[in-house]
């Protein structure tokens, strides 16, 4: 084969190649996100049941709850910190968190406040409604603005 | 229609509406879990990373992603509380887990107690090579036997 055709050739499978490992790494990074926030859900969703009295209120399942939902919120910055405008699998996450990352990173920085908030209030029956509905505030900031519908 | 046949059609709707919760339900544990371990592996390959000389050891994110697993890991007992035997989907997670559950929760608290063991010592770089490896073993140790190959 003429050298500048190996040459070619090989250029083209070694970039195919980065591409299939820049995917993987893209899919990676968006699975990784659903997985915090999958999980931010599954510890605020009892929290919302005891503050709007649909399961009974306790306090030591409160707390748990609270505090895994804060360690969770603190991995929310490191899930988001690959850009993968363009990925063309199924992803919830709009462009503009990366073309406005100030912004997302403002009402993150909210979220978290919200989060060691509640932390520290779930074992009061009496706080948990109100810190519950401005944590949910405080997620709804910024899926109204970065999240698809 | 005749009364007995209008019970029949009503307790068959019943039937099948209580159905799509489980499934819904059952979806949603085999998320959970999946997204706990994922996380749990999110955290884990750096430290390998760091253990193995692969990537550059930084005593504070070792610290940081240790504790995280370490977090993490106290979440896998509460994503594994669904028995979910019988689901059609994709999982990876043998029936024997729930059949034999206490054999399961020994090789868990083997695996949380490697990760306390490496919370506490992530911080120093000579120590990092073996409590990552006493980690691995013990998640190695839950594989083996509770996941699929």
């Amino acid at each position: 084969m003429k050298p500048l055709l190996t040459l070619a050739l090989g250029l083209t499978t070694a970039i195919a190649s980065l591409s299939v490992v820049a995917d993987e790494e893209t899919e990676y990074a968006v699975e990784t996100r659903q997985a915090v926030l999958h999980l931010v859900r599954w510890n605020f969703s009892p929290l919302v049941g005891m503050a709007r009295d649909k399961v009974p209120y306790d306090a030591e399942k409160a707390q748990t709850h609270a505090a895994r939902l804060h360690e969770l919120m603190l991995m929310v910055p490191d899930a988001f910190a690959m850009d993968t405008r363009g990925y063309e699998g199924e992803t919830e996450a709009l462009d503009v968190i990366w073309e406005n990352k100030d912004a997302f990173n403002e009402k993150l920085h909210n979220a978290i406040q919200a989060s060691i908030a509640l932390k520290a209030g779930a074992g009061d029956q009496e706080q948990l409604p109100k810190l519950v509905g401005a944590m949910g505030s405080s997620c709804g900031g910024c899926h109204d603005d970065f999240r698809v519908d």
